[in-house]
C-alpha cells in the first residue's frame, strides 16, 4: 500500500492499495471517533461494495446508515443534495459523526458538498471506486453539484479527512468508464511528468495501476498544496477541460467527461501546434496516446458551438479565458486568451 | 459614521451610520470592481430600500439585477436557495460580480450561503435593515438555510466583503421586530459588558442606536476573531439560544427568535440562580431588563418539551450539551451539561 500526505487547510492522507476497503473502519477510527457513519453511494456501486464497507465500519464499532441514490450525473443536483441533507437531519447526524463517499466523481462531489455544508461542516471520507475519482476528484477538496445551466456551478472547497482507494474496485469498472479515467491520467503526464507519459505510451491501458494512481495523486497533491483555492497554478488541471466542457454541454452530456476531456486535449494540442506553441512531435505524441487508450480526439461540433459553451466556463474572468496549452510533454502554460480570439484558436484545433 | 474592523479569514469593515445606504455603490467600488451586483431582498424590504440601493450601485457604474423572495423565515429554505442559484447562473454571474444582501437575518443568511457556494464563492455585501441582523447575523460569517427538521442546519462560514448598516433603516421596523433585536443587544450586555447593560437599564428601548450597535458589533468582532469557526469562545453567543431554539421549535416558529431567546435567557438565569451559579440580584436584573424591553420571560411549554427540542441543538456533542450560564452581569460561563441533568436544569428555570 502507498500513502500520500496532503497538507492543505486540513492535513490528511490518501491510502492506495489492493484489498484495503476491508480496513476502512479501522482507518477511520484511527483518525477520529465518529459515533455513526453514513455511507453515501449510488445504485451501481452500493450493491458491489456497500456490504464490505458497512461490515468494516461496524466491526470498528460504528453505527452505519446508508443513503443510496440513482447512479448517473443527473443525481449530482440540488434535489438529491437536499434529500441527502434531510436524510442526515432526520437521522440526527451530528458533527461527531461522518460521511463516507463510496463511488465515483458524482458520489464524491455530492457527498463532499453535503459534508461541507451540513451543520457547516462534518467529517467525510472519500472512497473512490473509479479511476477518475481516484486520480482526480477525490483529492483536493473540490466539491460540487450541477445546476440545469451548467456543471459544478455550486460547491465548496472542503478537504476530506481521509481518502481510501482500493485499486481492486477498479476491476469491476466497465471498460468505457475506465478509459474515461485514463484521459485524466494522461493529463497528468502532459502537464507535469514525461516519465509517466512514456510509461503510458509503453503500456497503454495495461499500465501499473497502483503506481500510476499514486504518482497522479502525488502530482495533484503538489498542485493543491501550492494553490488550494484555485487562484493560480491549480488552473493547469483544467487542461482540455475548457473546450471539453463545451463538448460535454453541446452533446447534452451524452459524451462522457473523460471522452470530452480527451477531445478538448487533442483540440488544444493541435491548436497549440498551429500557433507555434508546441512542436509537431509533441502534438502527435499527445494525440497518439489518446488514440492508444481508445479515446476520441475529434468532434463534429463546430468552433462556434464550442466557443459559445466555453464562454460559461467558471475560470473566465471578464473578457479573458485562461486556456492551458502544452509546450512540451511534461510542460504546459496558462495562456490568457481574449474572448475575441478564442473561436479562431478552437478552429485551428478541430 | 463608525467603522469596525474585522480581521477574520477575510479582513473587512462594518460601517454603521445614518443615511449611508446612498453610499453603497461608492463603498463597494472602493473595495472591488464587480461588473454586476445582484440585490437579494424580500418582499417587505425591497419596496422600502431597493430603489435607493440600486440607484447607488448604478451611479457607481455597476449593472444591477434584483432577486426578490417572499418575506419570512419559510423562505430560508432549500427551494429558495436553489432558485437563487439558478437565477445567478441564468444571469451568468461570475466570480467578478457580487451579491448584496439587503434585509434582515433571513436575507443575510440565505444570500451569504448562496454567495459562499455559487462557483465555490463570490463576493457579497451585507446591508442589514433589522436590529437583529445589524448586531448579530450580518457580522461573523455564519450563513445558513433551514431544513424541515431544524433551523440553520445547513450553511457555511463565509465572511462578507463589507457590512453597511444604515441605522435609519431601523426606523421603518415594526416595533415587534425591533424588540426582537433588543433581545440580542441585551445578550451582549449580559455576556461581556456591564456598562452596555446599565445603559439599556437606564434608557430601555430609547437607547442610543448608533453607539449601541457599534458596541455590539465590536463585541461580536472580538469573539469572531478569537474563534471564527465556532469551536470554543464563540459558543457563548449561544446564551439563551439552546433553550430558546426549543421554545421556537415547540411553538412551530410562531414565537419569534428574539422572544424565544428572551425566554431562554430568563430560564437559564433563573436556573443559574437556583443552582447557585449567580446571585439573586443578577437573576433579577436580567429578567427585569427583558421585561423593560417588553420581551417575554416565561413559557407554557413544559421542561420535557423544551428538553426534547434542546437535544437537537447543533452544539450538542455526544451526551453533553454546552449551556451558557450567567455568573454576573457581564460574565458568563460555558457549562457542559450531561443530557441526563438538562431536564431538571430547565425545570429549575421555568
Amino acid at each position: 500500500m502507498n500513502v500520500v500526505d496532503v497538507k492543505a487547510s486540513r492535513h490528511y492522507q490518501v491510502h492506495i492499495g489492493s484489498g484495503i476497503l476491508a480496513q476502512l473502519g479501522s482507518k477511520v477510527t484511527e483518525l477520529c471517533h465518529p459515533g455513526k457513519a453514513v455511507i453515501v453511494s449510488d445504485s451501481n456501486v452500493y450493491p458491489l461494495y456497500g456490504e464490505t464497507a458497512a461490515a468494516s465500519l461496524k466491526a470498528a464499532g460504528l453505527q452505519v446508515a446508508s443513503f443510496i441514490f440513482p447512479a448517473g450525473e443527473s443525481s449530482k443536483c440540488g434535489t438529491v443534495y437536499l434529500e441527502l441533507l434531510n436524510y442526515l437531519a432526520d437521522n440526527r447526524i451530528t458533527r461527531s459523526d461522518c460521511l463516507v463517499a463510496l463511488g465515483g466523481g458524482v458520489t464524491g462531489d455530492l457527498t463532499g458538498f453535503a459534508a461541507a455544508t451540513y451543520l457547516r461542516g462534518i467529517p467525510f471520507i472519500q472512497v473512490p471506486t473509479t479511476l477518475l475519482a481516484a486520480v482526480d476528484s477525490s483529492v483536493g477538496g473540490k466539491t460540487a453539484i450541477d445546476l440545469p445551466s451548467g456543471k459544478n456551478l455550486v460547491g465548496a472547497f472542503y478537504q476530506p479527512h481521509l481518502v481510501l482507494c482500493d485499486v481492486d474496485t477498479l476491476n469491476t469498472l466497465p471498460e468505457e468508464i475506465f478509459r474515461d479515467g485514463c484521459a485524466e491520467v494522461i493529463k497528468y503526464g502532459i502537464l507535469y511528468d514525461e516519465a509517466l507519459f512514456c510509461h503510458l505510451e509503453d503500456c497503454g491501458i495495461h499500465f501499473r495501476a497502483e503506481e500510476v494512481i499514486t504518482r497522479c495523486v502525488e502530482l495533484k497533491r503538489d498542485v493543491v498544496m501550492e494553490d488550494e483555492f484555485d487562484t493560480g497554478a491549480r488552473m493547469k488541471l483544467n487542461l482540455g477541460h475548457t473546450i471539453g466542457h463545451g463538448v460535454e454541454a453541446q452533446s447534452g452530456y451524452e459524451i462522457s467527461h473523460g471522452k470530452a476531456v480527451a477531445i478538448g486535449t487533442a483540440i488544444v494540442s493541435r491548436a497549440a501546434y498551429a500557433s507555434g506553441k508546441c512542436s509537431e512531435i509533441t502534438r502527435n505524441r499527445i494525440v497518439d496516446v489518446l488514440k492508444l487508450f481508445g479515446l476520441p480526439t475529434a468532434t463534429t461540433f463546430s468552433a462556434q458551438e464550442l466557443f459559445t459553451s466555453a464562454l460559461s466556463d467558471k475560470k473566465r474572468s471578464g473578457d479573458t479565458v485562461n486556456l492551458i496549452v502544452p509546450s512540451t510533454v511534461g510542460n504546459c502554460e496558462i495562456v490568457p486568451t481574449p474572448v475575441d480570439a478564442l473561436k479562431s484558436f478552437i478552429e485551428a484545433g478541430l
